[in-house]
Parts: C-alpha cells; sequence; structure tokens
C-alpha cells in the first residue's frame, strides 16, 4: 500500500433532491467534494494510505469536511484548522437535454486564504510515494498557488512521484493567468492528466478537435500529447474522451501516452449517468492505483477508466468503489446483473 | 414585457414519491399545477407580468395554492377568495412500459362553482396584451364556461390577443358538450393549439392520422389545420406531435401554419422523462413568449418546442426555466455538459 | 376466484435511498419481500383469495412483515408466530454497468428454525386451488426441506395443482445438496418454473446456452425442457429468458411447453428497470393466474411476462398490478400514455 | 375474542411534518383515520375480530384507506366499494399555546353519497357482539343517517350490544338538526360516550361545567348522567374529562356511570402530546375492550383511560398499542423507563 | 392597510433536521430569514404593503430569496440584484439545557457590499407609512450602514414613521463601534425596540439588571427606558424581557413606555419551544402592526407580545401566524384546543 | 492526550422515525451505537486517542459500522473483520407515559463469535493509558467473555488503568451467569462503574434502595459502594441516579466514592429527553477524562454528569459534544440562550 497525498480544497456540495431545479428546493442535499478529495477518497477505497492536505475552519462546519474524509479513510492530520469559510457549491442534476448546473460559493474559504506556514510540507512528503494536485489548487489564489509550489518542491525533494489534473476553471482564473501559473508548475509533474481544452486553456497548447462538439477521436490528440511530451519531459501524458449525447448519456474512453506508444482504452456507453461530477477525479484516482500496481500503461489505463465509469453510477462527488469491482467491470463484466 | 393573463383553475397536484404506485405511498409530494396556471409561470419566468384569475378558499389550503403562485411571480390580485375546496389530483408517476396514472378529485373546487360576480374583467383585461386559456376552463362546469364566455368577450373589447389550448379531457365532459361549447368560443380565438385529438373532440375535426399509435407525421395535420383556419379565421393554428415509445422516452415536436406557410420544428429525443405534466403548457407558454417576441413563425415555434422540451427533464407542472436556458437549447446545445 | 398457497420465507429489504451505495446510507427503507410472499400478493392483485405460510416472531419486528402481507391483501391466518429472527437482505440499487448488490442476514430466522407442528398442512391445504413454492424454501434449512416436502405431500392428498420456482440461490446451498433435495421434490411438481442454471444447479441438466453471457435462444431450452419433461412428467415447464445489457436496461421474454407445443411470448425491452428483484416472482405470479383462467397456454405466458415486466417498473418486491393493467400491456398498449 | 363492527368513514388526514404550519407544507403525510375506523383499529390490537363498514371509491385511493386498515388487522369485507371521493381532512400540528388546527374536505365522499342498498346489515350483524357507532356518522349527510339508523336496528334484531360517541361536529350540522336525529338513535343504544358538550349539543343536556375553560369537576356530570340514564334507558354513560392546559399538556380521567355508581378513574398528566387526534376515539375502543373483558366498570374504564392516554403519545389517528401495555400503564407503570 | 418597508439582509438558514447536531447532518433545511425579513414577512401576514429592500444575487440561489418572500406575500420589487453571494446561517435546533447554536457565513455578501447606487429611496419612501430597520443593517458593513443612514434620512423627508430593533450582535462589531454609528442614527427614530443588552452595548446605556442570568424584573428598566427618551426623544421605548429557563422553556413578556405610562404585558409561559430564531423580529412585526392599529400603546403591546409568543411554536424565521390568531391568544384563549 | 481503549461490540441501531411505533414504519434511520463505541466517541470528542476493539464482518454493511467510528475520529485498527453478522437492534423512542422500546437481533454476531486469536492484546495496550469495557461485552458469549478477560490481563500487565460499567442486561444473562463471570473479572476493574440494580445482579449486593420505583436516596447507596470497595479494592466506585418521571422527563444525577470520602454531584432536571439510550455511556466517557484530567473526584463526576445530561438531547447512541460545551454546562450556564 502507497503513502498518497493530495493537495486541495475540500467543499460542502449542497443539492436539491432528485432532479428539482433550485428554485424548487425545500432542502440540501449535503455531499462534501472537490477534486483532490475525491482523489484520495478513490485511492483510500483501493487500500492506500491517503492523505488530504488543505485548510478548513475550526468551527462544526469545518469538522462536517474533515469527518467526511475520515468516515471513508482518508487521513486528515495534515488539514489545518483555521479561517472563516468552509467553500461551498450549489448543484443541481439535469437529465436528458437539461444540463445539470453549478454555483460556487467558494472565495475566501479557509484554504483560498491559508498561509504556507500552515503546512510542514517535509514532514508531509515523508515516506510519501505519490503526490496528487489539480489545476483547481493554484486556481484558488495566490497564496494557494505558492502553496501548490511548495508543496511540489517538497514532494521532489523527497523523491515523490507528482500527478497534475490540469483541470482548468474558468470561474476561477483567467487562460492566461492559468499558462502563466500552471506552465512554471509543469517541472515537478510526472503524470499529466488533461483534456484538449485543459491543454489549450492551461498550457497554451492548441487543440485540434472540437472537443466541445463532442468529437472525440483520439488521433487528435496525438500532436498535442506529443508536443507535451515535448516540452515538459512527463513520464505519462493522459486524457479522459468524453462524448456528450446528453446529460443523462455519454460515451467514455481515455488515452495514454508514455513518449513511445499510444493505448486507448475500450469505450464505455453509460446510461443513465447518476452523477457526473467527480467524474474526471475517480479517473486520477484510477490512474494513481493503476500506474502504481499495473505492470503496463494499459492496464493502468483500463483500470482507471472502468474505475470513472462506475463513478458515473453513484451519487456524489466520491467514487465509493472497490479494487474488485472496477476488475470486474475492466475484465468485461458489464450486465449489470443483481449480485447475490 | 407584456401584461399576460391566464383563466382557469390551480389544483395541488399529490403524488407518491419516486415510482411508487400509490398503494405504496407513505406521504404525498404537494405539487401546484393547471394548465393555465403553468403557462402563468411559463411566461413569469420569461420575465412577463403574468396573472393568473380563478377562485380559491380563504382557508390555508387555498392559501398554499396561492403562495405558489407568487413564489414564481405570477401576480395574484386577480383570484377571487371563497368557496370549499381546493381541486386535487392525484398523480403517480410510470416508468417504460407503465404509464403514469392520474386520479382527480376536482369536483365542486371554488373556481368550479365561482360566480360571475367574483371577476371583473373589465378590469382585468385592461392593459393587457395576452390571454390564454384551455378547453380545461369550460369543461369544469357550466359556470366556468359562462365566466370564460366573459373573458373571452372583455379581452376582444380591451383588444387583447387570445389563444385557447383546445386540451380536450374526456373525464370532464362528452365531445358533443365540448364541441358545443368550444365552437361558439373560437370566434374570440386569435391562436388556436391542439392536437388531432382535440381538434377532433373539441371542434369535430376528423383526424387523418392515428396520433395514439404513436404516428407523427405531420403532412397529416395539413388538412386539418387548414379547415380550422378557414373555419374559425384563427391567426395561427399549431400543434405538437408527440411520439410515445414509453413512459420514460417520447419523440417531441411541432408545427405551426398562419394561414400561408407550414413551419415544422426540430424533433427532440427526449429520455429520460422525469415529469410529463405540464408539457402541453409548457409549449404554450413557451409560443405565447415566442409569438410576443420574435420575428417569425418559425423562430416562436422553435422557442415553445424547445422549452417543453425542457419541462420533460423538470419535477412537477411549473416549467421552470429561463429565456436564456431555452434559447441555448434552441440554438442547438443538447449535450449535457455540466454548467459551471 | 381461487384459493392459492405459498410457502417460504418473508423477509425485510433495507435499502439505501435511491442508487446510494451501502457505505452511504443514513437510512434504510422497508421493503418487504421474499419470493413467495411476492407471488402472493401478485395473485392477491389478481383477485385470488392468497395464502401465505411461514413462521415469524411475536414481537413488533415480526408484525411489521404481518402486516405488509395483510396490506396487500394476504391472508396471514396460517403464519405461525415464534423464534427470535425476521430475516433480512440489505440491497443496494445499480444503475448503467454497476450492479445491484444484495447481501443477505437471514440464517437463523424464524421459518429456517420452524417445525413441523408449527403447521398444519392438510387444514391449509383443504380447498386450495394451487400450491407454489419456491427452491429458496427448502435451502432455508434441513427442517424447512422436511416442511417444503410435507406441504407438497398435503398438496396432493387435497388434490391441489403444485408449482415450483426451481430459483437456485448458490449463498443457501450447494449444487450438490440442491440436486439431492429438490430431485426428489420433484415428483410432487405440476408446472416447473426455472431457467437454464437453475435446471443445472437444482435438477442437473447440463445447459446448452450461455446464459450469464446473455445469451437468450430459446431453442436453446428446447433440449432441457423435453428432458425435464420426461423425467418429472410436469404439466408446463416454463422458463423467463432475461438479456441483461445493463443494470438499467434488459430484455424480457419467456417459453413455456406442454409437452406437445412450445410457446415463446413477445419481448420486451425495458429501461429504464426501476426494481429488477422481484421479477421472477412477479412471472410465476402471473403464470399461476394465467394459467388459472386463460384458454391456452401461450395466452397464459404473454400474461407472465406482461406482468413481470411491469414489475421491473416497480419499487419494491411485491409487483403492484392489477389484471387491466397487465393485460393492457400484454394487448400491445406499450406507449406510456398518461392514463387520465 | 369477540365481533366488533363500526361503522363510519375513513379518511385520509393530510398533514405537513412536525410542527409545521400548512402555509409551509412541501409534502403532507398520509394517515388514514375516522372515528369508528379508529375503533376498529384500537380493537383489533386488542385481539378482537373488528369488521369496519363504510363505503369507498375502487380507484387507488380508495385502496390506500382499505390497504391501511387491512394493514392493522381489521376486516374489509363490508366496505362497499363506488362513489368518487375518498374524505380527506387536512391537519396541522399545534405546540404550546398554538392549537392544532383541521380543515375538512369530506363533503361528496363515497360513504357520505351510500345507499342502504350497500349494505346488509343483516349479514353484517350476524354473529356479532358489539356495534359502534358515533355522532359523526348520521351528521355526513341524510342518507348516512338513514343508513346508521339501519344498522343499528339490524344489531337489536340480532342482540348486539351497541354504543355511541355522541361527538359533536359543529362544521357538520347544526345542535338542532343533531338533536332531531340523535335523539332518535338513543333507544337502539346501551353505552353512551360523550362529554358535556356533546351532550348539550346532541341530545339536548345542559352543562353544568364550563368545559372550554377547562373545568373538569366530575361531580358536574353526575345530574346529566342521571338525566340522560333516565331519558334513554342506558346500559352506561361514559364520559372523558379533559384538561387543556395547551396544545402540548393536558390532564386526562374519566367518569363512568351505571345507573347506580359513579366511577371516577385515575387522572394522567399527559406531556408532551404527540398526537390528540383520535384520542376519544381510543378511549371507546379501551372501553369496549373493557366492558367485554373485565369484571367492574371501574376496571373498564381504567383500561379505557390508560389505552387513550397512550394514544396522546402516537402519531396518527390509530390506538398503536397492545393489551399488555394498556395493562402495564393502567397498573401503575408510568416511568418511562426504555423496555429493553 | 399601511406601506411598511423593511431594510435588510434575508439570509438562508441552513439546518439539520430535528434536533440533530452539525456533525450528524446529512441534510440542510434552507430557512429564508432575517432580522428585517421577518418583520416583512409579519405584517404581510398581517394584510399591509410590506416591501423588503435588500440586494441578492442574479443567481438561482438568490433567487431562492427572493421567491421565499415573493411566496409570503412580500413586495420584491426594491430588492437590487448583484454580487456574489446570499449570506448564510447554519443553524442547530438545542434542547432542554443544550442551546442552539449558530454559524454565520454571511461576509461578503450582496448586500454587505452593496452601493448606494442600488437604491431610490425616495421612490421606495414615497406613499410608505412606517420605515423598520434594525441594528444589524448597519452592522453588516459601513457600506450597509451608510445605507441605512440615506434609508432613514429619506423616510423623513417623507414623513414616515422609523422603528428600529437595536439587535445588537457581538459577531458583526464591536460595542464602541455600534455606540458610535446607532447613536447618530437614533435621531431618526421613533419608536425604539431593545432590550437591556442592547440599550447598553448599541447606545452605552449601563444596565441595572442582570438579564443573561434571567431576571427581568421590568422595574429595572425604567431608568433606562427614561434616559433613552430624554436623549433621544423616542415616541416609544420598548423592550421584550425574556427568562430563559431551557432552550425549550421560557418566560416571555414585554414593556413599552410612551414617555408618560409604562405598559407591562401579561406573561406567557412557553414550552416546548419549537424555534426560538426570529422571536424578536416576530415581536417588532406584532408592535408595528399593533401601533397602526390599536388605540393604546397596551393593546399594541399585547398583540406584539402575543404574537412572539406563537412564533416560539413555529419552524422557521418567519412568523406565520394571523391577525385572527394572534387577537385570539391575546383573548386569552391559551388552551391549545383543536381547531377543526 | 490519553491513550483510550474500549472492547465491545458497535450495533446498528434501526429506528423509526420521530415518535413513530415500530408497525407504523416505511423506513429505519440507521444509528450506529454499543456501550463501549459509545464511549470512544465521546473521549474521542475530548480530544483523547479512542481505539475501539471488536469484530465487524468484511461486508459493506460491517463497513458501515466502522465508517461510523473513523467519521466521528475513533481508531479502527484494532478491529477484526469476519464473521457474518453486524449486531442490530430495533429501537422506538417514547414520549411521556410510554417508554421507548428495543428489540434485540445481535445474535451471532461477529464479536459475538469472534475468537481469542483475532486480537493481538499486547499490541492493543502498548502505550494506552486507559482501558473501558462493560458488563454487556462478557455477557455477549462465553468467547466474548474469555476475550474481555485477556484485554484485562494484557491491560494489568501494561500499567494500564481499567473501567468497567456493569451495565446488567437481562435479556443476555441470567443474574447467576453475570455473577459468575462479573466477580472474577474484578480484580482488573481499578473505577467501577454501576447502579444499584448492576450491583445486585452482576456481583451480588443487594440494594437498599427501590430504583425501579424511582427512588434515588444517594445515601442507600453507601453501604453498597463500601462494601464494593472492600471486596474488590476499587479506586472509584461511581453511579448515576436517574430519575424517572417520564419517557420524556427525567433528574439526573450521580454519586462517587474513593474509599475515603462520598460526593454526590448537581442534580439536572432534564425535559424534554430527546435520546435516552446511550446516557450511561456518556457518563462513562465524561468519568474517564474527568479522572484523566481532573483534580478531584468531584470535579471528575461534576464533568460527568454533565456530558450525560447534555447527551440526553442528542439523538442517536454516540455524545457529540465537546469538553467546552460539558464544562459551560458544569460551570452552571443552563440556560439555552442560543450560542451566536
Amino acid at each position: 500500500m502507497a503513502k498518497i497525498v493530495t493537495l486541495g480544497e475540500i467543499m460542502l456540495r449542497l443539492s436539491p433532491k432528485g432532479n428539482d431545479r433550485f428554485v424548487q428546493a425545500e432542502q440540501f442535499r449535503i455531499i462534501p467534494g472537490g477534486g483532490e478529495a475525491n482523489v484520495a477518497v478513490s485511492v483510500a477505497n483501493y487500500g492506500h494510505d491517503a492523505y488530504f492536505v488543505s485548510k478548513l475552519p475550526k468551527h462544526e462546519i469545518g469538522q462536517i469536511a474533515v469527518n467526511a474524509l475520515r468516515r471513508y479513510g482518508v487521513n486528515t492530520q495534515y488539514i489545518a484548522r483555521g479561517g472563516d469559510r468552509v467553500g461551498l457549491y450549489y448543484a443541481e442534476t439535469g437529465a436528458a437535454m437539461r444540463p445539470s448546473k453549478v454555483i460556487y460559493d467558494r472565495a475566501h474559504s479557509s484554504i483560498a486564504e491559508a498561509d504556507a506556514s500552515d503546512f510542514d510540507f517535509d514532514a508531509i512528503m515523508e515516506g510519501a510515494d505519490w503526490f496528487h494536485w489539480s489545476g483547481i489548487t493554484p486556481a484558488i489564489s495566490d497564496k494557494a498557488a505558492g502553496i501548490t509550489k511548495l508543496a511540489c518542491e517538497a514532494a521532489k525533494r523527497h523523491g515523490v512521484t507528482v500527478s497534475v489534473d490540469l483541470n482548468y476553471r474558468k470561474k476561477l482564473w483567467t487562460s492566461e493567468k492559468a499558462i502563466s501559473v500552471m506552465r512554471s508548475l509543469m517541472q515537478y509533474v510526472d503524470v499529466c492528466i488533461g483534456n484538449e481544452e485543459d491543454a489549450h486553456m492551461c498550457l497554451g497548447f492548441k487543440p485540434d478537435a472540437d472537443v466541445e462538439g463532442g468529437k472525440t477521436d483520439a488521433a487528435g490528440y496525438y500532436n498535442i500529447f506529443k508536443g507535451m511530451m515535448k516540452e515538459f519531459g512527463f513520464k505519462y501524458v493522459v486524457s479522459t474522451l468524453r462524448e456528450s449525447f446528453s446529460a443523462s448519456h455519454n460515451g467514455w474512453k481515455a488515452l495514454i501516452y508514455d513518449g513511445n506508444d499510444f493505448y486507448e482504452s475500450k469505450r464505455y456507453d453509460i446510461e443513465p449517468i447518476i452523477d457526473r461530477v467527480g467524474g474526471g477525479d475517480s479517473f486520477s484516482g484510477g490512474l494513481i492505483h493503476g500506474l502504481l500496481t499495473k505492470k503496463t500503461q494499459g492496464e493502468a489505463l483500463e483500470f482507471a477508466v472502468a474505475a470513472s465509469a462506475l463513478k458515473h453510477t453513484i451519487p456524489g462527488d466520491f467514487n465509493q468503489v472497490s479494487v474488485e469491482e472496477v476488475e470486474s467491470l475492466a475484465g468485461g463484466n458489464t450486465n449489470g446483473r443483481v449480485q447475490r
């Protein structure tokens, strides 16, 4: 079992029930989540020692977030306590041609206003095998970007493998700002995950394919992957390829490149989608487990894609699946018969 | 923004949760709705000054209905208060080959027993731009039919455009009764909405196509539309064309005719359907907005069809969508990607 | 109306809400169910005098199970009261490629530890028209197997038609044990229901087709059916044929053989599936009603298949449908239009 | 165990959750109830063969009411099916100085419009030991009053003991009307239950005490009881005596008179009150059981008062208590320690 | 009916269900509320034209707050739309000796960052009869304090009566800051509501009584009231007097002074308390109605105290009571009998 | 912060909502709990390193119990995984004179069938400061009694303080069996907690006072305490003294004796009681914290009593309170004012 560290923000997702719209809501389900926290829960479910690094208020709402991580086996000892707010996001669940909708209320959260002194990254990275972060973390605030850099540096000092999910979020920063910050952080990265939009907006690589339009010709990614590999010297470049037919029906596969070979995974037809939020994070979590435990990049990728396909059927941000369940699906068992 | 008046009944829909059958219910969700009230909420959501005219008891159950309208921005000042009952309907939600089922308990409601003296239609129609009613309103009772006629006359006196959704309901009246009442009211109507069954049962126009069987060849409607136009001098005749594959999967498009040209809309494939009740009303609401604000009957129709396609994904009778959301869908954005 | 007796266990199914996984659950819905109890409710809904024979504790949790049966019209006078436990099973509902999952907690239940003296089968079978049991009942315990035999013997003494649903459950017994018990009970059986896996594991008939792989070529069943008929002298051999595309989408049809002719039913495409548990039991219930009231084995089978197709759209183990609803579907009305 | 027949209306109570007011409601809990139905459930819980006689629609909402009775062991074979409506009442739960509030919507229910031909009272009373009705039943409609008379006559023909709970309801009839109907029915009554207001409004006996003001001096009832006994020749006259301190806190005791002796029960201090609706009915149910099984009127009354005290702690109209639980309380065990 | 304007913040209260603590929460009930919004709903329930002035984001979460006000009849036309956040507060409900707990998350809300240019107070105060604000509004931010001053000035220009609820909140500002701001605003105030702590912390009047300790000797307020009256020339000085026995049990009364006479209201013993939040606001709402419609300060005060006593029995911030209900309680009807 | 080890069973409590009786339940809330697990959560909330030792099945229902402990900060590394069942208990919540009721379904649970080889008690007790168990643990099964003995021996080897809560449960064993097992375990115990009934049934000390009758004269305990101290050489003997007025209202205090002095705590009047289950465990948890951190036995006892008084106001078995909250109450702050 590996020690896997993630750094980022855990928020509370507040959602109306079922497919209700926001204005119909009388109550919100409380769903903890956030890119890197989701990855931490994924790898904890696969049996790893997962550590989530962040900052949360001392009060009980902060404790709700801590407890959610502990409940699912994530070690919370490196979470600093202080500041005023737990970041929130409101999300309603779409269906058919109505998209799901997210409204963020995460500004001024404890992690956005955290200080470098809140974390001792040498202690955190001591003995770690893997460090994962996403493009959301440095986007939260300049302070958070600085903390991300400190974490990366410490990871490298301690020989920890570093993965990033580029994860461009236009509500948090502009492409210009993203490029200026993210490019300088790529030197620490071993495994780079991101689709064409991310590569374009975070790193400045111009896409060949019209991803928004649902085209997912894997070949369109070859040149970008090669370019990224050449410039930043990653061990792996990886991307998911989503076909969005509707809010309830997607195609899902992925592509990995190790500088020599491209491997394209099986494609899953996911219908109905129960909860698409966290789909990318479940892929990252599966990929980390795959690269840590599988013999080939292909096997690792198949694990990651199957894991994230399953995530689409599970309510909430966290991917609540076991290694056995993922491998059963990756092994071809897609018939959905009742397991008694 | 236009002043839009609708006249009819608002009921409380009582529904078991999820796909439970009636006999499994331990609680009912309270869902306010009714043909014309649904239209009022639709156009209020598009920014218009919507007025709903009806009668409701003075007690708190009547107030629940009033408050539901106010909550969603409908002006309730013309709702008379008195009488004994709020009309109810029980509805369970089907799935796949099991149809949704509705049991009405609306007899003796306040609006069914309302008197002409409850309403001052000259005051109501003063300054109004549009008046909408449906075939349900005169079907409720003879008194309600008389009130509908008074409203139509006042609308004409004040130069208000009048639309009707024929909406034949076999539980409320026979075709014979419907024809005798509805034909005499068509003189006041500018925009007539109704499918082939409605045209047949309410106006006596014999259908060419087997709508029940799911055939929706638009061409089959041409002759009926021409006949209706010829006889009643409507500005527009309009119909939705629903393909019912199952309770969870429908095709959806519409047809409009201005006496010169037929325009057939895009077709939407709706799967899964979250709530089909109110689908026709959301079409009427979209059409009113479209005809008030768009340059062509085609653009108006596309707005109406997109609006009602979205309605099928929203729980409850009311169509909780904005102009921007409808136009995004009408503009071709059907991929359902999460809106962050 | 016939007097129909069933013998077996009624359990409480405890399920998280919606598609939540077990580890996300904060509450469990209480869903009464069990193979033969489900059949009893089905035939009670078709208007028959249904009697369920079992044993339940005297305490209030036992009473919950009794009340659930009474609520849906099943006569509970032959349910012995005593023992310690109501059998439980935990079930989570899958979606798309994620299967539903069942965890049993039924050991040591009152019926598993019941004694022959708890039941007076001559009184129970007096005046009965039909006796149904499934392979689950003798699998519960050796005592339960003995009780099943006593019930079968009494049924034969009283000229009661006997049906069995082979229903092999690998968590309850091995194939060897099942074969030794079940083969000896086949002498009492008139109508034998079971798919290829059941025939193989319970009776030792080797399958021709790969049912797990979703192949459902009816012809593959011909030889097995003939063999079963030859060896045990059944009046009818029957099997459902399920195509498992995913947890949310199945194909569904059935096959019956009376020793002379094979009849293959219409095929239903079920999507989405609301609750697959109890699907087989609803088929048995429909078949009993069909064989009791229809003129041909084909009509009986069509009723059974339509009934069980509807079951897949209804939450819970019990099939809450009326004769009229089943016949409407069997008659071809699959469009799912709202019934007002 | 006795055969006990009750005649009346079962309604669905629709209630917001907790202490919410009507206008805050988003859902209604469905709570079956009605004076005589409540009595039927009470005596079924005490092990008697309880029959409830009424009329309910054939549709599924009618079935909800039938199933509620079956669930709790009441025989529903004498319930006629037909008519349009299940009577409803909306109820919100008060607290402290805010009273609970009930809004009736029961006009035009199936039982209100039932016909004498719907019931064969000779078959119903055959073998019966007790017949109970309340003043609500004849108040529903003139037809219902006629049916009540027929039932009473049949009861007398078959030697059945008859009890009445006078239960004056000012929303259903005037005192004048009540007196004209009820006085003529008293000739059939053996056991008359009713407080001072009931005696005044239904029978014309002028009260001595200010019940509304919470005065419950038992002595104030002596003269009325004697007068009622003298005029109508009852075997027992009985009244509960409620002290209303607030919606959450009541005192509760009762008085019985057999023509010779008055017996005043223990007094219970009930705080908090969970649900006061059905309190009187639970008293009637307890009294019937007490008079059928106890040696003295005092013991019978103590059983009835303890039963109804417990009812105030149970949500819903039905008194879900066993003989053992009532006798434990009547025996003095009021400490409320957890029963493990 | 009077036009009554209030200015302040409406927040969403997020609460676990029942008496759950925050860390047990899986969902939050959404409860709209805020001091002045609560007053607006109160007076709307009494039939007045209530206007709430504030600023809320344009997005759907802002719309939830707008809709909550519209639902209960408050005019929202003067609510500016813009900014980023709806203020939130988390609240758990205590019981017995466990206090309820509130965690604020209201910083950076739209109204806290609103600009004077968002409001046209001359238009708002035109035709108004009453303007109410509380000490919370200027405490939100310096900008909000400036806006409060502009509103007060406009009110005075238009001859509008001004009331303030001092409502000191130590989480929002220090006593020093409060005194410097609030004293300068008192020149606009006609009716000053506030207990001893408020008078001390907001205005610098040193208390005589130990309010925290539950002493509520009205005489202890006489000197403070006289001093306030003398310094600021109020028409009325008013205070509630709460006895806190536990989270579930309070005593409640109030005191008013018009410069000549002191009037002390009846005292209510409130047990159990359902929701104490908004108790003071319901008092202010009742007082405004009382002073507008009653002949004496005593009658006005009795209305206000009865209104707020009822509030303690109603879930949520808003006081959902009618004039009739308040007057029934004020008139002495405290027995809590079911209103049928 | 101390390392505190507890040994026992964690069950899932299944409860109907609110005050519903079992037979009214449609769903069960899942409430994790068990005597020693409750103590572990209590001391984790006070900041200690709490370890819970038990055995749970590997499946997801076992995981639910593990996750509940992790969520609230209890270390679960010493929980063995295996066996078949998670112990269950059904509980309904009483009110006023209706007691809460518990039905156990815990036989055959994993811990009841656990083997000594499942635990390495030397590793577990290494570095521990405190070991707590209750009389329930050895009562579960003979194997569990053996394991308890091994744990006690290891605790003594490692110099760990041992406390026991005698906690006699008549459903699990007879007094004879309890005495034979428990007396032999007292040699390992430093702190003995138990009321008179426990001392009588588990240790054979005959009570002087009628505890069941609600008499709680502390003096009645003096002789028993002295006798226990003399025979077993405890450091402290402690008992809670509960006055049961009703299911909703209790008096609560405690007594401690160190061989020299008796100290009787303050008395709390608890009304209303939200959840009484776990009240004794919260006392034990508070006492452990108190004895570890306070200077005198009196201060320790006051902490324990205040902690357990608060528990009665919190839903669920676990006492979700902080040191600050307990000390605020112990310090005299009982007024229940809202904490903002």
